[in-house]
């Protein structure tokens, strides 16, 4: 038997646990071309609340309908396969996490690029980085940082959300490449990890208004804005940011969670300003995944990057992990971790 | 004695004739480094509408006070010089607009990167096309097609007020450089401008809701928009954009003229489509200038542009060539001719 995280009926504000719930049906017989894996570990991402709603922006995902089963990035074993890609003991990557059990076949749909299974080596490398720092988070970050913001050391760049999975990458990268980073985050917690582990200025967004906290941190603007949260944290950066600034546009972590907002009121900064703004998803720029993996498995084999987990244990917490992660108490990457892992 | 359009109040909503006046002042003697101009062209422009709020944009000048006297792109003629680079009849242009007499120093200050008066050799041309379609209109068009755009002949582009000074401009340098053109405009008359005079798919925004006009002349979506309305304009381009789709942000006439809006609420499909939004001025492309006046003088001169003019005469019809630019009853280029003209 399989057991799927599925949509019990539409969250109406806040996700709750409520909004979610386990369902237990019998695994089909493959057909040819598909694999059965058996799921290690799912990767808790905070762009699968958007289909939770009734509708999705346009070039997303179509919405899930209650009862429907979440899909979501994933790493498993093949146990049984009718391809010949694959043998029994692959460790591969897929897009059909929040359940036990996945079957995927040749024509397995994507999600924001991520698409047909991949096998992954790990050497001797933690096997769940290849969700995080080695896979889609790092190649967020990276792609966010170099291919849309094209920073330089000489630039002033405010990381949001800079204790998120993608966001303390971020952070990381854009310093180790002589960048002066600022980072935010929603706790005190977040903020002393992100000044004391990763040695980067950083506020709490509810301490003050963020355009205080911007100002004090960064006295002259800052010229790159690398976005999470979107809502109130995009109108400060406009305001923030110096002539010619650039916005990498990667996530609104503050909209996705029932909560409708109006656009920036300040956006005709862009125009007094000259500035560019663009929004992208890593799974557009796989082309990069090996030159990502190449420097980001570098600094964290010598230790120069830190990462960190948040990691919840069974199916049966994959619905608890995912509220946790969307109301901002997980730190890092979250991850639910399988009893077969 | 000398006329200059000022501000007698600040404007609550539209602004209106009332909000503005004329004042007499005598014309004080030379300092050294200082030419007298006697302007003959006045370009009426919506952004000095910016100016005339509370409050202005972060990198934008300063609002005026009650009392300031207006400023805007002009030419004129000087007619008396303490400057060894201008001789008495040079035609120049400059900035100190909205007056009969201009006092222009070396240090003459800018407005939106352009700013010292600048020799004119009209050779054949008329003049006012040095404000208009060799001049900020001219370069505005052409930055935001070429520089900001990146348009190429594959592309689907909208170009919102496409009547207008820049609009027309942008329009059809489109077109000649073998794009498909839609333009949008907010009068039957501009239509049947744009369809017939200018040959570019038109509608009028009043008709249909924005989706739909657009969804019936791009049923394949757009690749570039020309904002140069803002608000639900922006918003309508954000949804019509196909992935990668571009948007150059030149100016925002719908929010100028009293009308508080919010950003766009679904500023997301940025990121889900992968979209670029920049802002500019053409001010900070000066550089392009030469290239772009060789480009536009050629078609001028060959019949391939057309060009459309609103003129009122004297400077006691400032404020109205203002306030009915504002209200959209112009087209083309809105300009005030002196009686010396």
């Amino acid at each position: 038997m399989n057991r799927h995280l599925c949509l019990a009926r539409r969250p109406v504000g806040k996700l709750s646990g409520a909004d979610l719930t386990l369902v237990e049906t019998p695994i089909p017989s493959l057909e040819p071309g598909e694999v059965l894996i058996r799921n290690t570990w799912l990767s808790i991402d905070p762009s699968i609340r958007i289909q939770l709603a009734e509708s999705t922006p346009d070039g997303y995902l179509p919405p899930l309908q209650p009862g429907d089963a979440l899909t979501g990035l994933a790493l498993g074993i093949v146990v049984e396969t009718r391809n010949p890609n694959f043998a029994t003991g692959d460790l591969v990557s897929h897009t059909l996490g929040y359940r036990e059990f996945a079957i995927v076949g040749p024509d397995a749909r994507t999600i924001g690029g991520y698409g047909a299974p991949t096998r992954i080596d790990p050497r001797a490398l933690p096997p769940q980085w290849f969700l995080g720092p080695l896979g889609s988070a790092g190649l967020t970050a990276y792609v966010g940082l170099f291919e849309i913001l094209e920073l330089t050391s000489a630039d002033t760049l405010w990381v949001s959300s800079a204790a998120g999975a993608v966001g303390l990458l971020a952070a990381q990268l854009a310093k180790l490449r002589g960048a002066t980073v600022i980072g935010s985050a929603g706790s005190p917690e977040k903020v002393t990890f992100l000044r004391d582990d990763l040695g980067i200025s950083a506020f709490d967004y509810h301490d003050d208004p963020l355009s205080e906290s911007l100002a004090g941190l960064a006295p002259g603007g800052i010229d790159a804005y690398f976005d999470n949260v979107g809502g109130d944290h995009l109108t400060a950066a406009l305001d923030a940011l110096c002539p010619q600034g650039r916005i990498a546009l990667c996530g609104a972590v503050s909209e996705y969670d029932g909560v409708a907002t109006a656009g920036p009121p300040n956006l005709f900064t862009m125009v007094s300003k000259g500035l560019r703004m663009r929004g992208f998803r890593a799974g557009s720029f796989t082309h990069l995944q090996e030159p990502m993996r190449q420097e980001v498995a570098g600094y964290l084999a010598d230790g120069r990057l830190t990462y960190r987990e948040s990691v919840f244990d069974g199916i049966e917490q994959a619905s608890a992990a995912l509220v946790a992660m969307l109301s901002g108490e997980t730190t890092g990457k979250t991850l639910c971790r399988l009893r077969s892992a």
